[in-house]
């Protein structure tokens, strides 16, 4: 027989070749402009044998894009999902559905990166405009900031503001004791390696006595009572505190603002805002300051400044706060944002806008104030007077067969204790729900529209809000679907995503965010599930864990991870807590020191001291390698107090150091741990794994390594992986106690988005992934190749090879035109690209890293840019262009600007627009020109400004 | 109390306020402009008293968006979704979800209006040109179509082109035994009215004899059989008839190409090209003809031309076939496409490649194959030896108790009589659907791999593949999922839709498809349905279909709905066929005159050739009307044979016309039936009722009214309601016999795109879809009154009121100024607008129809586009502008034209590209400049340029 191809020659293409950009021809062209045989023949150069793993990734065979599917419905499936009245900081929402497809679901915004190229940025600026402005507007403070991970560490954030700005008020932070479970747990956590003394206290009884440098008030508190906490900020200033606020955005559309009732700072989870529970995550949370506070927010913060033509445009303010943490003195490592959510959040109020949220908060409280009343009339005892969405029900000895009979009319219902059950009203809760609860007290006799009639609301007169918000316009303009939908779409289009173009970020790894991925986040039975719902029926999502933290024990090589950390800064924190209570268990309690090389991400820095830990810094040699003689001395110096190592690797540089092997020996002999920051996994996956080339412990980034996208600067997930000694340090269910505390409020931190590496890594299977791997270590190279005649690649490893990114240095290039990094990165824009990582981790140079997803052609078009604008700046160094008057220094080119008449400058219209001629197919143009960064960060505006300041 | 708004007064926002863009407040400004106080008032004198209903719609209270999709989910849930073997043209398929999700579910793709205006439509004629290479080039024919309806109306189109191409060669259609079922049933309808004369042979014994005008084969067969049909093809040719084949496009990758067998001209389906089962559509069709036949295709035909530049540009070619269908001589009434599955079906093959679509066949095949061996090892015989997917099993008297054990396997296979079961493999299939099949057969023993070891291929070694396909570049550029991404980015961004702005197209009522509406279609439950799947597994696409015909009944005042005819022009095709078979069963057989106002719609009159029918023109006045005494003469010169009256009401001329029931009454009086145009059923709903004013027919466009979107030219859903007389007339099921046939394949035509409909009326109940139409009233005389000073409102009602659309007349400008109707049109792409419809019903005039979804700044934004438009217009009058070169009749303006050196022309770039300042945030870029039409079609090209036609 040969007129057939068995089946088993017939299989679907995987989805690998779907995920990788360049098809095998292309890889063999690639191959051989690199000067390889094979891929195996550069792995083999480029990768240290003494990392290399020596056999493939024990994983489930790759299952095709059908199959996976099947899996996740099955999975989906074994979640339920019940009517939620937990509350506890997280509520049920209608997220409406043209934000959900135009947005949520939209690549042209989850795809996005940070917008540190603001130019590029201006439609999720402005959005984040928008939601700085709402949560300003609601918290009545001067100045918000576009988000923090979540409530709890919001608060610990806060805290630590407090701790900074009140230098020497004591070490003391006052917590109500009706704040939320699992912020006062993840105080604890932040508080002690730094020595601030958590105080819990029923502010209702006033402040306690002694020292304090600032007190938390929850508001409405987590038990449901709602009072105002005028009294307590008074005293708490008097004593030079600063109070902070944890305040429900949707209350505060009702009740008077943190602001005006004294807190300095208000902190809080903007999740009920449209953005779906996910089982905890991902969420935005806010911050909101008063004037004076705003350069200590940790963070991101947008705000409004000019461009090269005096118009207005956006770009993150201050922004060195965020991109160049300052490693010794780090005190926050704040360096992602919850953007996606953020935007989210925002766009419901721009869809609602004032009245409709405030209709909505009413309606919220008013079932809270039938229930109460039915409850009431029930004969149960119902424990404040004074509430927002929550009744508290003293229930001596029948809280747990209540909260069961609820479950069993499908509502969930919060047990405090034998004797106390909350119930949470929300968007969602309806006539029934209420019918449903009565009947699970066992008031079924109570009737609504006759509580309705009686009952008043439960609102203290003397907090009912006097003070407006969301007067801008924009909160007013798009409440039809249609203009809605128009302006997403036209804040999308100005930004450029990878669903336009490449993004060549180096230490980034903008990767495909595959559609199968993404698809079942937003599947009710995904989307749907409180974090602290029973886990009887979250068994979807705690196998997919489950499956999930196997698969990464297994990629990295070892032995547990946690997936609570929502970003690799997080898992940083929860690896060095790991590191550090090991140590202690150990009786080394003086081992805090952590040696850091000069190349390492700010954050590193910033984790060790949030840890507790002091920051040694280790030099690197002129190739970029941590320098083994002062790293020897290092060591030797600090010998008894070694705690740690922290390492990226591959480095920051983008080569796989071949001492990194003889480093983690150098620090265990010296009795410390070595921490492998992932930010580089990719370059690893399927080839080495740093859990057995000597690392204890590592964070890896699953929206870097495993296609989580960034979202336009968030979400982010971090989880920390250990070695078998360190798995009991790993962080704790903020609802339970254990060796070390939780590190976000939710027990799985962002669990809502990991369906989509567990696709990835369930799709790729071992062969895949490894692919990948080698996939992106070709392109880096090859780009590196196609450009190293025409800008010098910084660092190489061996055989002139990098890892997974390249570095191109335009140091000279700037010496001797004047151009710099900026010029070419805003050109680029021009071209229609983002411009790679500028100036990091060294100045002057532009890191590019390719990854596996971009296929040649596009490798090709950066590269051909990126060589146009090489021979660009020939132009300048030969005087054919003006100095000070070319295509790279008026770069980016807006329309509008090169339609002036009279043309002002010495290079063509065309020349500025379509420098290649494929730009003519399809242009990016930019909504601005170059930012003014300076202007804005002198003049602060961080809310939506005006609609006069618009105008020219 | 007063403390509290009880929670009846809290309930969230109706749907109404999303979906109707003009909040309260706008709506009352609008009202002021127009110079009534109220909407009441305004439609009181805007609709005739004697039309207006005097109650309102008696249809269920209106559902939140929550509501309706929880209603969904649980219709949903009603439908069991079984692995489909049943064949019959219709497989399951993988749509990749990179298309679903940036194609099938983005407004970007779907919201957009048919590409009549080319230059704003180049990313979707982009698309289907793709479509007509991959058609043309599988089927080996040299010119394809921009998509039909389904596979038997192809057919039957196919069938009277070559009536046409025939002439002389008699009535005889000769239609192959083994033609799939659907196909033969709808021949058989169309046939009829017009003379022809079926005759179906089994073509294996060759032509019968006798005069025959053309031929069709199906290749494959229905019955799984596959043979050549070259003796069939030589013998019709020798008889001068034409050979259609109806071909499978998939098997068609591996079998010889129809053209290369001698077929004349090809037609199938695309929808296993990725396009869901959807209970039976949509899907697009395709034709193909042999060079010569082009000027004869049916329906859309994208053609390559250039633009004012010379650059290449595509438009639609030919054009006048399609717009301006002529009365009394037409021959085909389609006038809409299947864009929307079109692009879907050619992305699945760009995505995949030919090599990908080729091994795609194999496996199908391959599946097949083994099947068979499968069946034979166990005793079961098999009756084709030759075949591609479907195998066909003699069983005698077994038949129904195998297809009972397949289903309750979770298969279904295709039942044929009481001794043959049907078995189709389709892209889906695995391994375990033939373990269960064979079970079902009793076969269980057979070993998959030992059979495909020992089974050879069954295709005919005489048929297999020899010529090429997809060799254009398209087809192998983007097999990643990044590169499939940006690729339908970068078509999308050339196109406006309405996620833009407002598509102002008189008579085609773009309003909001909400994306609520949208979500439910591609919900697995809904698109995963076969349209032959037993009605048991279809529960809950029955019930939502019984709800929409029920609600549609009563909004039209008829009495029954048939959801059918999936477009209009089924629409109207199957209400004239009722009015047909009425008389006729009245024993009227000699009443074949159809009455049409000159101002009819060309598919008027095109449908009543189609059913036999004479058309009869009558005049209109001076306003527009039909001029009554006109109309009493010709029913007096036709009373014996007058068979029906078609009128659309509102008029064409976007008018109430007051003697509309004085008109009904004069035709019902000499014996003729009065058929409503539904088509300006937007000015009617909630107000008026074609049924109970004196219609007895009408079809409604659901696309319009309804809510389906338009999808870039489709899919539409037309579906013909008709009063108690003749609702026995009505369309019947495919399979099933009945007094009027089928005019769809498929039982409920494009069922899978029911839920948007229903969601609509059960979202707005009867008060959101009556405000609806008060808006849309308000909105188009708000409009008149705005442009009214600057432009002529042609025909208006009382008190010069127009109904929800206006026509502005540019006769006298043109005569004054040289500037056109498209100079304005294309100028308004320069303002982000796409144009209102051109010259129809009246040439040099524009026609509006805003809709009630936009909001007052959008209504606001075009008619001062309009204005700012005609102080241009007044700029070339008064001699300020050259009439030869000035920014309307050198509209639109690229950017690349804009930035040329030296600029040519007497204005400024910036008055060509910025004319009002709102732009400069939102700027629209055409992608070419105007169009050379008539270049185009003078050098018909119809599929993908080679690369090197891009090149200047």
């Amino acid at each position: 027989m040969t007129d057939r191809s068995p089946l088993r020659d017939l299989s679907a293409p995987p989805f690998v070749t779907r995920h990788v950009g360049p098809s095998d021809a292309e890889q063999a062209r690639m191959l051989q402009a690199v000067g390889y045989a094979s891929v195996a023949d550069l792995v083999a150069v480029a990768v240290p044998g003494a990392i290399r793993a020596d056999k493939p990734l024990d994983l489930p065979r790759a299952a095709s894009e059908t199959e996976a599917v099947a899996e996740l419905r099955d999975l989906a499936g074994r979640n339920r999902v019940l009517t939620s009245m937990i509350g506890l900081g997280y509520h049920d929402t209608i997220t409406p559905a043209v934000i959900r497809r135009n947005l949520l679901e939209n690549p042209g915004w989850y795809t996005a990166y940070t917008p540190y190229q603001p130019e590029i940025s201006q439609g999720r600026l402005e959005a984040l405009l928008n939601f700085q402005t709402m949560v300003s507007d609601l918290a009545g403070l001067d100045v918000a900031g576009a988000s923090l991970l979540d409530e709890a560490t919001a608060a610990a954030e806060a805290m630590t503001l407090a701790h900074r700005a009140g230098r020497g008020r004591g070490v003391r932070f006052v917590v109500d004791a009706d704040a939320l479970p699992q912020t006062k747990a993840v105080l604890a956590t932040r508080a002690e390696p730094l020595g601030i003394e958590l105080v819990e206290a029923d502010l209702a009884a006033g402040l306690p006595e002694g020292d304090l440098f600032g007190v938390l008030v929850q508001y409405p508190g987590a038990s449901g009572r709602l009072a105002g906490f005028q009294a307590v900020a008074e005293a708490a200033h008097e004593r030079g505190a600063l109070v902070v606020a944890a305040a429900d955005l949707l209350a505060l559309t009702l009740l008077e603002a943190p602001g005006t009732l004294g807190a300095d700072i208000a902190i809080g989870s903007t999740q009920r805002f449209g953005v779906p529970l996910g089982f905890g995550g991902p969420h935005a949370a806010y911050m909101a300051v008063r004037e004076g506070l705003q350069r200590q927010l940790p963070g991101r913060l947008v705000g409004v400044s000019k461009d090269a033509d005096g118009h207005q445009a956006y770009r993150l303010a201050l922004q060195t706060r965020e991109q160049h943490i300052r490693r010794e003195k780090a005190t926050s490592n704040i360096c992602t944002a919850q953007v996606l959510l953020a935007v989210i959040a925002s766009m419901y109020a721009v869809y609602h806008g004032p009245e409709g949220l405030r209709r909505i908060a009413q309606r919220v409280h008013r079932h809270a104030a039938v229930l109460a009343a039915g409850l009431r009339a029930g004969g149960v005892e119902v424990v404040h007077d004074e509430f927002f969405d929550t009744v508290r029900a003293h229930v001596p000895g029948r809280a747990g067969e209540i909260v069961a009979a609820a479950v069993a009319l499908g509502v969930n219902l919060r047990q405090d204790g034998p004797d106390h059950v909350g119930v949470t009203c929300d968007e969602t809760t309806t006539a029934g729900h209420l019918r449903d609860v009565w009947e699970a007290f066992g008031c079924a006799d109570a009737v609504l529209d006759d509580l309705d009639t009686a009952t008043a609301d439960a609102l203290p007169a003397g907090l009912l809000r006097t003070t407006g918000y969301l007067t801008h316009p924009v909160f007013s303009a798009h409440h039809s679907e249609t203009s809605m939908l128009r302006y997403l779409r036209r804040l999308q289009d100005k930004d450029i995503a990878l669903d336009r173009s490449m993004i060549p970020l180096g230490s980034c790894t903008m990767k495909l965010n595959a559609t199968t991925e993404m698809e079942p986040i937003t599947w009710p039975e995904f989307a749907g599930v409180h974090p602290y719902a029973p886990a009887g029926q979250a068994e979807g999502y705690l196998r997919l864990i489950g499956d999930l933290e196997s698969w990464l024990a297994e990629v990295t090589g070892y032995a547990a991870v946690s997936l609570q950390p929502n970003a690799g800064s997080q898992g940083e924190f929860a690896g060095l807590l790991a590191i550090r209570a090991y140590h202690r268990a150990n009786g080394d309690d003086a081992r805090d020191v952590c040696l850091i090389p000069s190349s390492a991400h700010g954050t590193n820095a910033a984790s060790a001291v949030m840890a507790g830990m002091r920051v040694v810094v280790v030099a690197c040699d002129d190739q970029g390698n941590v320098d083994v003689p002062d790293l020897t001395a290092k060591i030797a110096k600090h010998a008894d107090r070694l705690a740690a190592i922290m390492v990226t690797y591959p480095s920051t540089h983008g080569v796989y150091e071949e001492t990194i092997t003889e480093i983690c020996e150098l620090v265990h002999q010296a009795g410390g741990q070595v921490y492998v920051d992932g930010a580089n996994l990719n370059a690893l996956v399927g080839l080495a794994k740093p859990g057995w080339f000597g690392a204890d412990v590592s964070h890896l980034n699953l929206h870097k390594t495993f296609c989580i996208p960034h979202g336009g600067g968030g979400p982010g997930i971090g989880p920390v992986a250990v070695r078998e000694h360190l798995a009991r340090y790993l962080p704790s269910h903020p609802m339970e106690s254990g060796p070390v505390g939780p590190v976000s409020a939710a027990p799985y931190g962002s669990a809502g988005i990991l369906p989509i590496s567990w696709a990835y890594v369930r799709m790729m299977g071992a062969d895949g992934l490894r692919a990948a791997t080698e996939q992106a270590i070709l392109s880096a190279n090859y780009v590196a190749r196609r450009l190293a005649p025409h800008y010098p690649v910084l660092y190489t490893g061996r055989e002139g090879l990098v890892a997974h990114e390249c570095i191109v240095d335009l140091r000279q290039i700037t010496k001797d035109t004047g151009v710099t990094v900026d010029d070419v990165a805003k050109r680029l824009i021009d071209y229609g690209f983002h411009a790679p990582t500028m100036s990091f981790p060294v100045a002057g140079t532009l890191m590019i890293e390719p990854t596996e997803s971009e296929d040649l052609a596009e490798l090709d078009r950066f590269c051909d840019a990126m060589i146009a604008i090489r021979g660009e700046i020939g132009k300048v160094a030969d005087g054919t262009y003006d100095r000070d008057d070319n295509p790279l220094r008026n770069a980016p080119h807006t329309a509008e600007s090169l339609l002036a008449d009279p043309w002002p400058h010495s290079y063509t219209r065309t020349e500025a627009a379509y420098p290649v001629p494929d730009l003519t197919d399809a242009k990016y143009w930019p909504p601005v020109r170059r930012i003014d960064q300076a202007y804005g960060d002198r003049n602060l505006v961080c809310a939506c400004p005006p609609l006069e300041a618009y105008e020219d």
